[in-house]
């Protein structure tokens, strides 16, 4: 920690005495918070001896007043990537864009897991704090506390593919995932399909609502009825994924195609089909979402939704940098488009 | 970094005068190398100023004296990982085992990825000795310049999984690669099979030569032929592997069972089948090697080696970090025991 800094704290947004351009000094936070300016100072360098709770009360004040780093001399060239838990299909796509980025711009990567129970988040707010990063990119969710505790040391985050809704002016990089479930559901439409199910994940995952709503978004543009029988909602893994499909596939009626919400989910379809003596596209055409490097592996190759992983972690990485360089950029917020990869697991409708 | 540290050299090993009881002090490596005590010092920590020559020669001093490490007040409870590159199937599986001892014990993971063309390896020694980590895991090749540099720092390594020969007293944690060779192959002659050919990985990579010589010992042992004609040298991923097994599969006399390498060979493997109009398991058992996630997903589910990537992992960065905390281990270097997963890939041979 450099000495300029604990003298430099000023804050230049939401200025409460409404003069935006007047910087607020860690004396006015002192005394709104009620505390001593060495307080406030302890508390934006990640020292001990400060309560938890003034300790909360000054990260708020800093949070709500804005904080604006000192000059880049005190910049570390480290950066933190956070996980609740790394998945196996994904979490390299999502590192390799990020040290695509670190390696251009010669910054080191902390890499953390939080790990079963997310243990490690209750130290790692405290250890980020001290080791001073230059920015944070969350695959993982944080929450409000630590947002502000972040904040309250200029530390800027990114969130990767936020899974709930996000306050306003809180930076992320996802993914068109409405669009990406619009598409997979025009493509079937186009093949000829008529009974047409979903296979949705949890209602509180926010890029799965995203999609359904796609889904029925096709629909309705193509006249076709959004029948309530036709969606499932289950867990995105593949034994859910085969449970729900048996269940449409034992309907009266059954589905001549069944969009899943994710890979995973579709290779539980491919499993239920086998069971139910059903080929695919022949029978039953197959539609993923996110294309993970099986998706052209399996048999036969999955039509799915291409999520640009790698390309979605380069921007949170880009853009999280940037922030912590000072710079001001254009957007905070944005969605990289998915696109249609056609493979071989859909075809028209049997012929009735 | 300490200012305690750089007066605190001292190397304990090989002692050129032969009283390995006394350390080698900062001014004998200068005299040695023909320096002053401050370049040495310069050198060991990590600081500019120094010819690459210089640089070099002092390093080599210092790793061949061995060094001892300052007290444990100095360790940064950082450690690195790195990898050449990160790949999409057992990356993560690598990860998250150094993710839970790092967990377990407190400590950040700097992790780099080299990448193509290994364009970060130019910086990452320097950017790593700057950082002074309390240890290193590779799972990426490092020179043995490189190794020297780390040594003359007092920064151990543990190299995960060594793909190439490895100077005796280097740290590394690998797997039984010939044992899991033997026990495949055995399960395939305990099935029936006589005809049992292999697809073979690249004979500079360590693991894949002692899969095949796994291979040799069990069909040795079951007093069957070695046929040359039967072994097939190629790549490690998929389309290597299809071609490899139609290669075997036109032969007049064709195989019955195919072992390969590993898991993305098995999966080309599976490919060639279909479009030969074979049956797995029915007309051609199939064993991999690695039980990638994917192994247990594919249609039919895949017989393969299982090797405890993740075991692994956290094998090896136990290992450097208690390196890193100047314990003596037992053992410097070892193998976990692979094991072999019979899924639905395999049966007795086709009646003729």
């Amino acid at each position: 920690m450099s000495h300029a800094e604990s003298g430099e704290v000023v804050a230049d947004r939401e200025d409460p005495r409404g003069d935006a351009a007047r910087p607020v000094t860690i004396a006015y936070i002192a005394e709104s918070a009620g505390v001593s300016i060495p307080t406030v100072s302890k508390v934006i360098n990640g020292r001990n001896g400060v309560s938890p709770d003034t300790r909360a009360k000054v990260e708020a004040l800093i949070s709500r007043y804005g904080y604006r780093r000192p000059p880049p001399s005190t910049r570390s060239n480290m950066m933190e990537l956070v996980f609740d838990q790394l998945e196996h299909m994904w979490g390299v796509e999502i590192i390799r864009g990020v040290e695509r980025v670190a390696r251009e711009q010669r910054v080191g990567v902390v890499l953390t897991e939080f790990g079963p129970q997310r243990s490690a988040i209750h130290y790692w707010i405290d250890d980020t704090l001290a080791r001073r990063p230059d920015c944070v990119v969350s695959v993982a969710q944080l929450s409000d506390e630590q947002r502000d505790q972040l904040r309250a040391r200029g530390i800027p985050f990114v969130v990767f593919d936020p899974t709930v809704e996000l306050p306003d002016g809180v930076p992320f990089v996802g993914a068109t995932n409405w669009s990406g479930g619009r598409s997979a559901t025009r493509h079937l439409v186009q093949l000829g399909h008529r009974r047409i199910a979903m296979i949705a994940g949890p209602d509180r995952v926010l890029c799965c609502r995203a999609r359904l709503d796609g889904y029925r978004a096709a629909m309705e543009a193509a006249g076709l009825p959004v029948d309530t029988d036709l969606i499932v909602r289950t867990d995105l893994n593949t034994g859910s994924g085969r449970a729900a499909a048996l269940e449409l596939l034992d309907r009266p009626q059954r589905p001549t195609a069944i969009f899943a919400s994710n890979d995973l989910q579709a290779l539980g379809v491919y499993q239920a089909a086998r069971e139910r003596g059903l080929r695919i596209p022949a029978d039953l055409s197959v539609v993923g979402f996110d294309d993970l490097p099986l998706a052209a592996l399996v048999d036969p190759p999955l039509t799915t939704v291409h999520q640009p992983l790698t390309e979605m972690a380069v921007a949170a990485t880009e853009l999280a940098l940037a922030l912590g360089r000072g710079e001001k950029t254009p957007q905070v917020g944005l969605e990289l488009a998915t696109t249609l990869a056609v493979r071989s697991s859909t075809a028209p409708p049997p012929a009735r």
